[in-house]
């Protein structure tokens, strides 16, 4: 744990819990992997300003094509534009209430969990996961804080079922916080992954939220332990039940399409990826979330009424699934 | 041709010579693709606020596995905002000398040619073509115009012969325009193609412009178009050269995650490609310089002293070529 993270804070207690989920996560990965699958390769890095990261990637396993697990908890420094770019425009507008000089850096911790696991096999959907809190000022007495996070599903082929099994397992974690969050989330979700050049959403969608904050912290804090519990039983059954399913060479291809998308939605809009590049963070632990392989061909129609055809349809136009 | 595009004048010129170009280059492809390669499979497009272009698209060929020749020519009126972005932060910002109220839409003209070929064999380099010209204000007497483009060279395996024989070709067509020219434009070349994720350049450079205007418009214009002559004898005997050299699965691999960096450079960095996606351009047309496949593997290091690491320390420290 960082020198920076003091014992009882916020801070410690969601460093704790990225680098917990990081290993339980892991371990449920590598047991699908089964004995005869790969095994995460782990690399600790430290940033030059403060604090650092684990990353955990697996490749060219037995049921994942590619698999990355990242925590990260870092802190130091922020410029005031960088304060007011993370915090909003009105952060330091008006001078400092908390006595920073309005032109003077500003101290900020961040904790991270972020996972990408892309399966082999076309059937079986491709998910993305992240949980983050983050502070301005001091660490005791925080002058900002949110939660930031959310967990989804991209599939090349639909099935209908899975989709409905991953929404609603993120669906009970939200409920347990207020019944009213998981609508909510969803929408945003939709929203957020969103290509505008294509008209396509990434995928299925799940939950997503930025900027989460408020008078309750502990409470938001267990609704991100909850979100982030959910993810294993959500996502794990799902490439369990689809990992051995047939598949021919043409679907193969068609998943290397929308793989092709994901790098597309990643490299263009994603704001932790384009964050990470502005902010000198490793490329490797940020690319890590690229697919092993993808693939465009020029303007690929797929047939009408056709499986392909039917997932485009639901990128185009989300459905309710919880 | 475009009804906008009045004879004599720069538009129709241009607009002349980029169609011209495109069915060149398109029919030196085919013939080096051979009788039983692929042939070019041809879009026309139109632009709702008018004109349009031809896209043409070759994949899966006897030499080439995706290859993307695009032309348009497109006009139509420009916000204030888009006109101070194209122009620079300058024009309008003191009322418009032209006649146009400064806060009114401001008619603009493009034409535009724009390529980029992926060999099959991993020994034949990708290459990479823009040459466009931008008017804004009135076609017969425009208030700005400028010219822009380039050509670049992007070997998965460095041939040292290669690099200088496309280099030395682009800095003939610039000597007949003048002989300080090449230099600049190749630095020019090597600091927009680079990836500061990666501190690597995209490859070996070539020649790159942006804003070329000045007194003598007809002279820019030969430079445009002795540039862009320069490129078939350029590139394509560097393919012809290549193109059934052996290799292995793991060169060909190489040159996956050589064509990852591809995608990252034009989805990140470049600006043709952002400047499309936000003004609503097709994005098959703008997408179509993808390549057919790009690889990812988490934190892929060469061997040291391997053919894959004389590469990367090129793409690191850019030599002179011509």
């Amino acid at each position: 744990m960082s020198t920076m993270t003091l014992a009882g804070t916020m801070r410690a207690q969601m460093e704790a819990l990225v680098r917990e989920r990081q290993d339980a996560i892991c371990r449920a990965i590598e047991h699908l992997e089964g004995p005869a699958g790969a095994r995460f390769r782990q690399d600790e890095w430290s940033r030059p300003g403060g604090g650092g990261g684990t990353t955990r990637v697996l490749q060219q396993g037995a049921v994942f094509e590619k698999a990355g697990v990242n925590v990260s908890a870092v802190h130091g420094l922020l410029s005031p534009e960088a304060a007011r770019g993370a915090a909003g425009p009105d952060y330091l507008s008006g001078g400092d209430p908390a006595g920073h000089p309005a032109d003077g850096p500003v101290p900020f911790f961040a904790a991270s969990l972020s996972l990408v696991l892309h399966p082999h096999n076309p059937m079986a959907p491709t998910a993305h996961a992240n949980y983050r809190y983050f502070e301005l000022g001091d660490g005791a007495a925080p002058e900002a804080w949110w939660f930031g996070g959310g967990a989804d599903l991209t599939p090349a082929y639909l099935f209908e079922e899975d989709a409905a099994h991953f929404h609603r397992a993120h669906k009970a974690a939200c409920d347990r916080y207020d019944a009213t969050l998981y609508p909510r989330l969803k929408r945003a979700c939709d929203e957020y992954f969103f290509l505008p050049h294509r008209g396509e959403r990434r995928g299925v969608g799940g939950i997503f939220f930025d900027r989460l904050t408020g008078d309750d912290r502990e409470g938001l804090f267990a609704l991100v332990r909850d979100c982030a519990d959910a993810f294993v039983p959500a996502y794990l059954p799902v490439v369990a039940a689809r990992k051995d399913a047939p598949f021919t060479a043409a679907q193969r291809r068609w998943q290397g399409l929308r793989r092709g998308r994901y790098v597309e939605f990643n490299l263009v809009y994603d704001r932790g990826t384009l964050f990470g590049f502005k902010t000198g963070g490793r490329a490797e632990s940020i690319l890590m979330s690229l697919p092993l392989v993808a693939r465009w061909e020029y303007d690929h129609q797929p047939g009408p009424g056709s499986p392909e055809a039917l997932l485009v349809e639901v990128l185009r136009t989300p459905r309710e699934w919880a």
